[in-house]
């Protein structure tokens, strides 16, 4: 089977996760709470983590049809956190529409998101497993660790000596984990051996990793308009990003001061922020970046080698390397 | 044994619940997530619906020391519904302290808020039950409703056309459902039969709405430095109380007018605030607010009254009672 085919099942996969999705939430009162809701997921998205699960869940043997209401689940979860991180970073767009807080208003955007972490475990909890106890377990923390990630991160901008390392700890929190998650649930739905789950999370922590990085890379590279947010929009907000602290790294003298004199009150010029891009460029920590990306790609790769051959595990191989050549 | 006793005993249960939050808040990281959470649970509070989940596992002769965490669970839902509600509301004060938002910021407030909800969960993942999900069932179910209810009484404030049956299908969801989850949580880690289990959750449906109307009914005859909150608060807020629907049910001529102006956005003298008073004594709404309590709490005893006699059953009675006499 070759990669246009596994273009048409992703987007079986994600119709069967919307369609799930748009059940759970069709019926739901008050409208202040319910169509900002629907309104989120009617706004588009990959489904990437819950895509996830589902090919977990049949890479180790299962049906993906029992991984439903969990890959909704992780995916209502992930779009909580969109909803209210975008409120805390005062964002006005997401996937090219108005944010909630934007469209409606900010209590709106808080209460929005809250009924979507209750909506996000009423749909676990549908998921018919012998191991749910254990599933919402793993569910659970990374719902502990993501709040505690973008907490983290508020506290990295308003902070002038962060390191790469508090950075991988702080995106293992909040990226990492829900992707790590997707995978293991998935593969606890699909009635995996311990060891077994516990690869899968590892592949998701690596695939995680690479995802938080090439995130940061499309901030200054990516397409503005299919990505419905400005270039450079992460220096001017004084986000710790893996290309600053390299390029703080490795950048001397005046280079070094004007990076360091990013704050997230300061706001920017044009010119400004076209110089730190050149920075970034000559410390090559674009290329460094760029590197750490594949390292991490290929160790979840390897993570995934031990696993029986299926068209699932080749899907997950082919949407690993298909999520380093994204610009969205 | 006479009502001394169980103040004492009440206290005791209150500590054994404060310990286990505690234990469960103390070691995490990041600060700007932790430390408003040790500081939303060092500022006090009754632990009402965590003693409710003790006492009720020990009426259907469990043992309370096994609904622990699940109480813990409880009240952090609880508290998380404080933090939020208290940023939608503009709050300042909360139990005589600034809230979250005044004391740090709204981002901080609303993060914190989330973390509550993972570690609710957490807790409550630790209870040791045969009928673990069924009891997560019922709490997610209680998250779920609790938001709603948040959206409904926000609604309201911009409402005109607000009656008393919306209000009541309101505080169902939005206080009557915790309390009511609080007794039924409680009897199933007890090891309770289904319909002794549906009767605990009837009696804290009906104690949860008295204990709502009478919340209503502080607003406007509170001890305002005990309560730490102002006299007439909920007036000024727009908000629809018992007291309002029922006066407005009753009330004709200047005075209907009077109330059907009250608008959030309007602001208030101290006269008018009176005045309003006024007309709340006058249409007989007070003296109705009191018989509902009153109606409503002995219903909730009424479905006590099956359970076989033992000192758990003595204490929730009594705490219903003393509920009809809080000042705060």
């Amino acid at each position: 089977m070759v990669s246009p085919d596994f273009e048409k099942l992703y987007e079986k996969y994600r119709e069967s996760v919307d369609k799930r999705i748009a059940a759970l939430i069709k019926a739901g009162e008050p409208a202040t709470v319910y169509l900002p809701i629907r309104y989120v997921f009617g706004a588009g998205g990959k489904r990437l983590r819950a895509v996830l699960v589902l090919l977990s869940c049949e890479a180790v043997g299962g049906e993906s049809h029992d991984a439903l209401d969990a890959a909704a689940a992780v995916e209502i979860l992930h779009n909580f956190t969109l909803v209210h991180d975008d409120v805390m970073d005062h964002a006005d767009l997401r996937r090219g529409k108005p944010t909630v807080h934007k469209k409606w208003d900010e209590n709106v955007a808080i209460l929005t998101g809250d009924e979507m972490i209750a909506q996000a475990y009423r749909s676990l909890l549908r998921t018919s497993s012998p191991r749910l106890t254990q599933i919402m377990s793993v569910y659970t923390d990374a719902l502990v660790q993501v709040c505690e990630g973008q907490g983290m991160d508020k506290e990295f901008e308003s902070r002038k000596d962060v390191r790469l390392g508090e950075y991988f700890r702080m995106i293992a929190r909040k990226t990492g984990k829900i992707i790590a998650a997707s995978a293991e649930i998935g593969a606890l739905v699909g009635g995996a051996q311990r060891n077994v789950a516990s690869r899968m999370r590892k592949f998701g922590q690596q695939l995680g990793r690479a995802f938080q990085i090439q995130d940061d890379l499309l901030d200054i590279t990516g397409d503005a308009r299919k990505f419905g947010k400005i270039i450079g929009g992460d220096i001017v907000e004084g986000k710790k990003t893996y290309l600053l602290l390299k390029a703080l790294e490795r950048a001397g003298g005046a280079d070094y001061d004007l990076l360091k004199s990013i704050s997230p009150a300061s706001g920017m010029s044009g010119a400004k922020i076209r110089k730190i891009l050149g920075i970034y460029r000559q410390t090559g920590a674009i290329d460094e970046a760029e590197k750490e990306i594949k390292l991490s790609t290929q160790r979840a790769l390897r993570t995934l080698a031990p696993l029986q051959q299926s068209r699932a595990k080749s899907m997950l191989i082919w949407l690993s390397r298909r999520l380093l050549e994204r610009s969205s």
